[in-house]
């Protein structure tokens, strides 16, 4: 039997937290309670849009409220470990922003404790509720691609964001997320290649490539400095091909019939050259919902019926390991990690 | 003082020999009075056009007629090296389609003979040659980008069109020349890592990366197994950067204003998420002149006032070097090959 | 001296109305006290959201409580007037969504008692507050377009939204605000050509043209039935041109030099032929600041230092009294209408 | 049984005749083997491509020599009709480029004399040879649009090209071409509202509306001094709609499912807001012959089978009646003109 209406607390009131919040006010199912940040003005901001909600600066004024069934926790990485456990420990159930944690050692400690709580842990791997997303797996589960050959994603941007981590650990990340999502496998080794530009910050652009048990590979560029949005995904199989572009409002999914691509004679190759492509496209229809309400709403979704969250830690956690392995081969100047 | 008219031969008529062809054609100072192929269905087709050159399947016959002063090879990659050795041998001047070779070491040997010759001897970097390279070098030139930071390049479409060379040689030398005129710096090392998804063939797929002294890095991801086709080269800059996106017919070459990339503050880097960049984008007007025609009136050119090409012998050189090195990365998984 | 805090009520909670009181929520010196609208269900939604504003379905309530000093009157057209009226027979300050009224007739009407009662009245011409509208108007003031030749718009998409007013209320009526704003001239006839291609429902597609006393011409095609969304604006000058397109995120503004447009010479119209345009384009930078935010604050900003709308009552008149002659240039085949 | 080759004379040489040289020269079964303008410089240009064809700056020698068969007619509209009769009257097939006179009552006489000299007269409405269109037809042939509900085209871009002629009568033309050839229906009344925005120009800027028997209408604008260029039509039908546009290269021609565009309900008329379609879309593959390529094959081939050209003098009258009613109303401000 489901549950009567789950009650939040969010934490972190930065540039993601209010669109948590704004998510959660809607869910017919939670009731935001409780918003937190060390930040008076941020706090004070979200009080206005949200009066129904108890405030305050310290998070241990969070778990003192027993009315508290769920925390979101929408802090800086760095934080995530500490206020997870410290939230699973008493009890709650806790969604994280993307990444889980800033190591694998502390993701598998949270998924030990919320095994032995009893309670939903789920990270925010946000794509993973996106519509497009979701029209993508549909269209590979069908066998529509024939085998999978590479997945080539460019997700740049103009903007240093983020402090305390990386590029990778930034953008990378969805792109590991998405993968996992949608072929379900592990790389056998990957490669990351960056550079920090800029005096004192960290890496903002980062080359990645992930290796699999046979010919399919994987690419993924991030960078902070360039001087155009990108947000595309080019996934290459034996039968058809997907372009997935989550800037074109219009179609953002593509799937694009391969065709006659290998020319068998001097006029096929001809024609290929001169032409853009050899097959139909067909662009279905993809749905507007926000990909958070998605995620937000799946979460407390698991609370009421105790079931297993899309993302829980242990997908978290494999996202991690393979940050981590990153973060080695860019200090190692781009050498192979084994996974 | 200035020549006559330069009297040609063309041998190769499959894909590029009629644009060279035509491109010849309508010089004022030049002549096409040869053409060579084996396949005489192409020769016939060519002859059809242009009835005032004479035609032959051999090649020995080109350098019989004492008449041509200049032999344009379009060939594929493998003789190249054999036919230009005989016609700078006999005297003649020579344009070479890109790669001006298959090793360095024959490149070399034709460099020699070129300068014991006195003739000139070109390689057809085609895009050196362009309007959007032009008027990118004269930003770049100007200092306009301040300090140079990446080079990032997608050369991707769907066709296998080469079967004697991988798609390193067949795309990526095209970003190769590029980087070679506009930064003219060599780089220390380059990894290379491809994939051949179709059987029999050579890489379809590859992502090369340039190392360089400095901070400097470039990038470059080749395709013939892509959904979509994208010629597409960004260029960051410490002041600004440059979108070159040759499929824009509109707005080819972009210089973007980085403005207030780097957030100082909470609401600065709120703007930047939200928006889609911080500064104001300049697109210069580009010429349509073809390419390919400023490349062989810069030729018929240099022959004619004893000119240096832009793109000569060791231009020419220095790409297939990048070529080789890249070839070997390939065959040792990505290993680093320093140069 | 500005005013305190103003207190205000929204009437109307369907399509446009929560973005209403999602900005309204975020306005330092106002405070959403009221929520009012027949549907029980909207009613609720915005409840839950917004626990702090009494509600009702009574528009009587809102007008009986005194702490209310302003309306937002977000309903179908058909009730603007008599709602506009009541709540500025009763002293409030009044900011109702586009048309301001469905006749001219009622708008004068508005205007007195606007006037008599000393209160605002303000229409939501809500492009006439976008960042993008306010960068042309820019240029345009600077002189930089030379003399207007001609506005051109395109405003279509998928989709029949309003069933009480036709295509022409609903969209053309954006493109009249826009000129009204950006030339400050009134036409002296126009034309609407219109199909009602779906039964029992008013015109889903129509053109408009307006005519001027100088050689100055507009055209505004609407339409809900086209397959592709467009937001697309072309202003053509003398020296330069205006490119607006909403929905281009990265170029939302282009301003085109005109260049050799006029070829004086058979050289330069091939160059015109071939090449895609004859000058430099310039795209500004242009802010993120959502419209409506812009709108609502200077609701409030006009009432706190008793400053006149932007777009006040005779701004919202002129825009009816266009709406009117469209009508009746629709209703005669398309017979054009003095102003 | 098919005739031999057939031997073409060309008879202006400025903007589109050396493309109808070139895909005439690759035609195995023509031969241009006569080129004629008045202007000297475009003449020898021409005959250094094509040395086998003899030139004269006279048409009379055209018509003298014996051995040529067709005329192909790329001068000024103002001359098509002389120089038709001239080469029809002598026993020559003649291909005229649009429009194929400049008065109805002349293209009636070339109707008439080709008749009876029994010779093949086509006009190159050269869209309708198009591959893009040839897909659309079939798309409207095999009733997938439902009822046709209008068709609206948008054909801009920079610059003066022609001058004995105005915008109607150099880009309206196509628009009236291709629905002739899509429709085959003849609309009752059109009216054209244009200006003539520089000094001494005929009108650069045309708006044309054409009214049908039932409730299909279609809507042209032309521009010669548009900021950017634009070749985009909207084929609205019951069923579904198209969207060609003629220069996105990959998605030349889109058909759209209209899916529920009526909204039904308040949450699908909002799903319609912020959704930007409401069903799948499906792009053809589209093949990259020539259209110039299709229209002088299709013209040597009917002249060799004695077949009727699939845009010949009827199909030209219709249009040249089009464009003289299109003046009416723009010489009358834009009044209705019945057909």
């Amino acid at each position: 039997m489901a549950r009567d209406t789950v009650r939040c607390a969010l934490v972190g009131l930065g540039y993601w937290g209010p669109n948590v919040a704004r998510n959660l006010a809607d869910l017919p199912d939670a009731e935001l309670g409780f918003l937190c940040d060390r930040d008076t003005d941020s706090l004070q901001r979200l009080a206005r849009r949200y009066p129904q909600a108890r405030t305050s600066t310290e998070f241990a004024d969070v778990l003192k409220d027993g009315s508290i069934d769920a925390v979101f926790v929408a802090t800086p990485p760095v934080s995530h470990f500490e206020l997870t456990m410290a939230a699973l420990g008493s009890g709650r159930h806790v969604f994280v922003e993307k990444p889980l944690t800033t190591s694998s050692a502390e993701a598998e400690r949270l998924i030990d404790l919320a095994e032995r709580q009893r309670c939903t842990l789920m990270v925010d791997h946000i794509f993973v509720y996106s519509p497009a997303v979701a029209a993508i797996r549909e269209v590979i589960g069908k066998g529509d691609l024939g085998q999978a050959l590479y997945y080539d994603s460019t997700r740049i941007n103009l903007g240093i964001f983020q402090r305390d981590v990386n590029v990778v650990w930034d953008l990378a990340i969805h792109d590991m997320a998405i993968m996992d999502h949608l072929f379900g496998r592990t790389p056998t080794a990957l490669t990351a290649i960056g550079r920090a530009h800029l005096q004192g910050q960290r890496e903002n652009l980062a080359y990645l490539t992930f290796f699999y048990a046979d010919n399919f590979i994987a690419h993924v560029h991030v960078n902070w400095l360039a001087p155009v949005k990108i947000r595309r995904t080019l996934i290459g199989g034996t039968q058809r091909m997907v372009i997935y572009d989550d800037l074109d409002l219009e179609e953002r999914v593509r799937v694009v019939d391969k065709g006659a691509a290998i020319a068998s004679s001097a006029e096929a190759a001809y024609d290929l050259r001169v032409n853009y492509r050899s097959g139909d496209i067909w662009a279905p229809r993809i749905g507007a919902t926000e990909a958070l309400h998605n995620a937000t709403a799946h979460f407390i979704d698991c609370i009421r019926k105790s079931g297993r969250p899309t993302t829980g830690g242990s997908e978290g956690l494999r996202v991690v390991k393979l940050l981590e392995a990153a973060d080695r081969s860019l200090a190692a100047g781009g050498r192979p990690i084994e996974l």
